[in-house]
């Protein structure tokens, strides 16, 4: 039933679209879904994907629009006229249109703006426009239903339908005082089963949930999850409805969140995709590589500390990269469970509590490792067992160092509000590698006395 | 306006429990929202935890058991009765109501199942028991609107509010023949619009998105995104309508794929939780500390073939941990850029093409790095030309192999249907850190000829 893209079908639209076959071209795109061609778009070069996005009527076209990778989307904007653009924002939904509208340059925002037709719609997303991208103002969108708390029902329907007529789901129907101020909901189930006779101010629910133009998107998402909203009401400074944000804007808003924090472990500093320019990925990239250069300096210095110890006690450096990389991949776990834990919100208990713990669970996990460590590199590498008890002591000691510093660092990070998640990634094991390179020859010196 | 819990309040309510004031209790808790509440609950301890649950009504109880943290809910219902349950599932949707069920022990499960009241309920919680639990038939509810295309508007609005009773959201009207096969559907926002007096068959809309039973929740969560959608209809084998799936049970399956991502990522082999006892996070992160140990090992070996070199360069061995560490960072990049683009499904191109493009971007970045090294080892950390200049040449050529494996595994892995996300972490680093210090001393003696 599902809609699947094929080579076939691009080979023929490109053939359609070179002999301007439009007839044959809007017969094949008329029955699919707005979502489905702009998968196709994109697997199309710009010309042909422009062309078709001519060809097709502005209703389809602006729902596609909103559905373009980036890239594309930018390159057909900047080939529209601000009339043709005016034309596509005019069937958007308030806060899509100004989305796109946000993505122009301002010279162009202001000849589109004074393009559209009508003139409650551009005011409205004039409005919307000044909000930040990452407020509740900024993904809120201005169609609702609202009635007033003083109507009779039969006004109040008679008002609904007309609104509804611009609004393409109606999640709540909103109740608002004279002064517009939120005063509470009314359910659409409640529309169903009550008698038309009843008064609204009899039936509508005074407890509502709303949140501010300002309110943090992240802020949002997290109030909606939590009391399982599919639309929740924004107001402003005053109290009064200005608009709503729904579930399908916060879907996005929890996806960014966890592809940001993913991002960071990974040790790229913006975002960005597999698909974007080699001089963009080396921005997102190279940051990150030369934090962890310079980190590595710090442990060829660390590690030259101890060149004395080449001459009798060389083999002690076989095992410096070993005990790096454990070092940094306990730190990256214990930072991961913390920062997961902190984002949703699922942790309890004190930092010396939380510490505690961690030292207890790298107490267990080292003695493990420390045994396959000693088991390993004796009966199977052959070192002696001196240096296998060295690099076993070495080992327990840098696991339960590393853990607690990917513990305590994203913890302290959250407590001054720095996003955690920075502590993931190359920052830990960078600097678990430098510690654990110190603790490693400390051990090994203290033991064999270089 | 939003609840927020406090110390003050914790306290107080442990007190009026100990005081056994249910009365005060009660005063304080029943205007709270049964998320509010659940929040609460998991502050306490499971016994406090457990008075509070039997105080309150199962109305409220049985929301609020949805909203608690694994263990305590799991505590709370071992201290219930088969026929407490009971009560409790009496109240919740069959889609809750079965995945509270399907956490109970075999015994218990048939006891709770027998001592439901509604037997209508009772069927549809069986049935939906034994759908897998990744699939769309165990993410469905039964809970939905049906209208039949042969019936009137005034049968259907009739049929509607009785069937609207049992349905906490309405998001879709479902149209369905004589044998229940799904048809299409009617929107609530035509229902508002329409003349009463209109026929269903000529108002619905045939064209509707659904999904089979057998369908995975990925791909369920992958098509409402797609198409946009807050609700969707599950059909079985026979294109009978047989249940739905609402956005919200999709947002939790879209956060547990980015959180096992994340998990991947960062060397945790199982979906954990920071409060988890210390055993199942040992469980959780040893798998892949012990693996990471044994490539630990290999590298040993490796530096142990070049033993040679100690005598006359010892200072090569000063660099391991840094080249391991290059390596380690640079594939891990690279390959969560791949594992985000396949999820995400904004990658294009072939393989060859995706490899030529990391080739450049690795040759760009290792450029730029070894300039840096150059520079810092030479003049900040005093080491001779030809030493920086063999660790320079190395790291151009260990970050040019670690991005090419970074980028090559994932693909081939999800070509082959396995999860591309277990190629990053300690998979792509401990890999990584032996063939990058093999390629490093490799390089030094063919330069330095040892």
């Amino acid at each position: 039933m599902e809609f699947k893209i094929s080579k076939d079908l691009i080979l023929e639209l490109e053939q359609l679209i070179q002999s301007k076959n439009n007839s044959q071209l809007e017969v094949l795109l008329n029955d699919l879904h707005h979502a489905d061609i702009a998968e196709i778009l994109d697997e199309l070069d710009f010309d042909e994907a422009t062309y078709i996005f001519r060809l097709l009527d502005s209703q389809k076209t602006s729902e596609i629009l909103l559905e373009l990778e980036d890239d594309l989307r930018e390159n057909i904007l900047s080939r529209l006229s601000p009339k043709e653009i005016a034309e596509e924002i005019d069937e958007l939904d308030t806060d899509d249109a100004a989305d796109i509208i946000g993505e122009l340059s301002q010279a162009k925002k202001e000849e589109v703006i004074s393009e559209l037709e009508d003139v409650e719609h551009a005011k409205d997303i004039v409005d919307l426009l000044r909000y930040a991208e990452d407020t509740a103002g900024g993904l809120m969108g201005k169609e609702l239903v609202k009635v007033n708390e003083n109507w009779s029902v039969l006004t109040c329907v008679k008002e609904m339908r007309l609104q509804a007529e611009n609004v393409t789901r109606v999640h709540s129907i909103y109740v608002v005082d004279d002064e517009d101020r939120l005063k509470g909901r009314l359910s659409l189930k409640d529309l169903l089963t009550t008698s038309t006779k009843t008064q609204i101010a009899d039936i509508y629910i005074k407890k509502v949930t709303y949140v501010r133009v300002d309110t943090e998107d992240v802020e949002v998402a997290r109030i909606m999850q939590k009391y399982d909203l599919e639309a929740i009401p924004v107001v402003d400074e005053m109290g009064r409805l200005v608009g709503r944000i729904t579930i399908d804007d916060i879907i996005d808003v929890i996806k960014d969140e966890a592809d940001k924090d993913y991002q960071l472990a990974a040790g790229i500093s913006q975002d960005v995709e597999a698909d974007d320019s080699i001089l963009e990925l080396t921005k997102a990239r190279l940051p990150w590589l030369v934090l962890a250069l310079l980190g590595g300096f710090i442990t060829v210095k660390v590690i030259g500390l101890f060149e004395v110890a080449m001459l009798e006690h060389g083999k002690l450096f076989f095992f410096t990269p070993l005990i790096a990389a454990m070092a940094g991949n306990v730190g990256v776990q214990s930072s991961a469970i913390i920062v997961q834990g902190l984002a949703n919100n699922t942790m309890t208990g004190t930092l010396a509590q939380r510490l505690l713990k961690e030292l207890s669970l790298s107490l267990l996990n080292g003695f493990i490792l420390a045994i396959i460590l000693f088991l390993g590199t004796h009966f199977l590498l052959g070192f002696e067992i001196q240096m296998v008890q060295i690099v076993a002591i070495s080992l327990i000691s840098v696991i339960i160092t590393a853990s607690l510093i990917g513990t305590f660092i994203p913890i302290i990070l959250n407590k001054y509000g720095i996003d955690p998640a920075l502590a993931t990634g190359p920052f830990i094991t960078t600097s678990n590698d430098i510690i654990g390179t110190l603790i490693y020859f400390s051990i090994a010196r203290l033991i064999l006395g270089f």
